[in-house]
């Protein structure tokens, strides 16, 4: 094989709470780790070029094209796609995708925005009615894949089994697992009325082997921490929730913990010796650490950074749109979904009786 | 006034992964803190009594009533139902509620049968169609409430609205607030679509003045865990699941932290300064102490606490029924839905524009 191809990342370097300060800090720090990669950079050119010019790596591993349209982070979708289609940076950042200019788009923008402009940009690939986002979820055992965390509301059986067969994709791309596991989030009271699409996903992804994927059942909230599947497939109002709970109480410790270890002579003593251990726990719960929601579905990459983000977040969400963009993740779930829609998963047999599962 | 009547707690022995040993000891720690308290507890003859004779203090408060039948963690709540109605001690305890024997039965036995029992002894409430299970919530501002975290799944806007002022009066029975803040848990993406009932909720919340609660509008994942409001109202799928995400996300965190402290000597040594701050830290986190989900719109109060509960736990659940029952939480919901239901909350406008609002 000849040696592998650059990598070029698309940034809309306006996004995000603070703009392209942070957003060319963090693609200065990622350039650090992939020296290899190129960058084109979309953003106002009174704004960007001057920080720029204080990254010289970067200005010389990067394109910069001017856009005169920035979008706000509370721009609502639709007025984001009237008024920066065609013309934004974000939008740019996402066509730079399409052209082929990029291999990987990287944005800190408004998630609603983002999607839109991405929906209409890119499209869904074939078969897909609805795009995801995916979040990379630390847990006890490494690290999970969780979609759909907000893309849409709700999801009937056969898009649960679209984000299963899209998510362990990712989860071969980033984390180079051969078969990864797959599992259905749902309660655990197993006669209650209303979960008829969970149950169907399930029926189907047990009685449907699909290549790629292990199909574990169903798997509940507290699984989520335990990494008991690599990917947790769900509807997006569900994860987005879970996603946020489980961010706000990682806060919630976080400021017990801090207000222990300085409530007492000893315990600040007692903090200054196992310093070390505490910057190590820090630094596991780091939600930086872990930034980067990345768009499934769309004939194109999109990831998105979290608006709040500092540089290190920014170059943590780089990091993973250059390896889904150079393990190849769109021709992984292209080729998935391809193998799903030839077989019988799309065509459920009438009348099966449903069947119940879990994983315990 | 004359003195307080003193409060019956009506105990299922049996129930729970460890049975009367945990069930008994649970209800001798609950009588030390509630020495007014009196117990009617029900269950195999054989296995409570033997125990009983270990509690001497106990066994002066309480009654015991054998029951033959026992309900198992495993069984399905139909199955409960058709095995275990008006003999098993779980049915017992409930209907020693029913006929006023107690004032609130407590049973650590398997939820959907409990729920189960519960609807088909006591009756849902006038106007209340589903009831609900109230979680207490611990969170950096104190304790909220979160409900329904798993009675049913989905809920329509009248749901949520019953739930809000269920999970209000609960409030002030619990917590004395006399006019709990009220949120209803959202994504925090405002142009999706799907989630009709929650803003049609929303909007007769925030139209309607109702007694006793303040709406405040929609509330995120990550606002329980900050204690933004004091009661946050969810359907029961979407609540289970935060429940339980956060419950792992806290064990989780425990482990990281444990690792952190026993990896070298230094952090050892940290450990034995800060050992007092660490203990105030997992008594902070320790699920024990917010252990009590509580049925709501039910002719009765029925306190469920955790099959994996210690006697500790258990003790918390017992303080949990002692706390509604000597409060009248079923006469403050009975009041509060009287005067909801004679309002206009149940008829809303027809044609009314949905509105969108958001805590933030």
């Amino acid at each position: 094989m000849l040696s592998k191809p650059s990598i070029t990342i698309a940034i809309d370097a306006m996004g995000g709470d603070h703009g392209p300060s942070v957003m060319l800090a963090g693609a200065a720090t990622a350039l650090d780790r992939h020296p290899d990669a190129r960058f084109v950079l979309f953003g106002q050119e009174g704004e960007v070029l001057p920080i720029l010019d204080t990254f010289p790596k970067l200005k010389q591993r990067a394109v910069f094209h001017h856009c005169d349209v920035s979008i706000r982070m509370d721009d609502k979708p639709s007025q984001a796609l009237r008024q920066g289609r065609y013309k934004s940076s974000m939008w740019k950042a996402i066509e730079a995708v399409k052209t082929g200019e990029a291999d990987v788009a990287v944005s800190a923008g408004n998630t609603g925005a983002l999607m839109a402009m991405a929906k209409f940009c890119l499209r869904t690939m074939a078969n897909i009615e609805r795009p995801a986002i995916a979040a990379i979820w630390p847990t006890l055992r490494g690290e999970s894949i969780v979609l759909d965390v907000g893309a849409t509301i709700g999801a009937d059986s056969q898009q649960l089994i679209d984000f299963s067969v899209m998510g362990a994709a990712m989860s071969r791309a980033l984390f180079q697992i051969e078969r990864p596991t797959v599992g259905l989030l749902n309660i655990g009271v197993e006669e209650v009325k209303g979960q008829d699409d969970i149950r169907e996903a399930g029926r189907l992804l047990k009685e449907t082997e699909i290549a790629g994927l292990e199909y574990k059942g169903f798997v509940e909230g507290t699984d989520l921490g335990k990494g008991t599947v690599d990917v947790v497939v769900t509807e997006g109002f569900t994860g987005n929730i879970a996603l946020k709970t489980a961010e706000g109480t990682a806060r919630q410790i976080g400021s017990y913990l801090r207000a222990a270890m300085t409530r007492t002579l000893m315990a600040r003593l007692g903090y200054l010796f196992a310093k070390s251990a505490f910057d190590r726990l820090r630094d596991k719960m780091d939600p930086r650490k872990v930034n980067g929601g990345v768009f499934l579905g769309l004939n194109g990459v999109v990831i998105k950074s979290h608006g709040g983000s500092d540089a290190e977040g920014t170059a943590a969400a780089i990091d993973v749109a250059y390896a889904m963009a150079s393990n190849g993740l769109l021709a992984k779930i292209e080729n998935d979904l391809g193998r799903v829609y030839a077989s019988e998963v799309s065509s459920p047999a009438p009348d099966a009786p449903g069947t119940q599962e879990s994983v315990q």
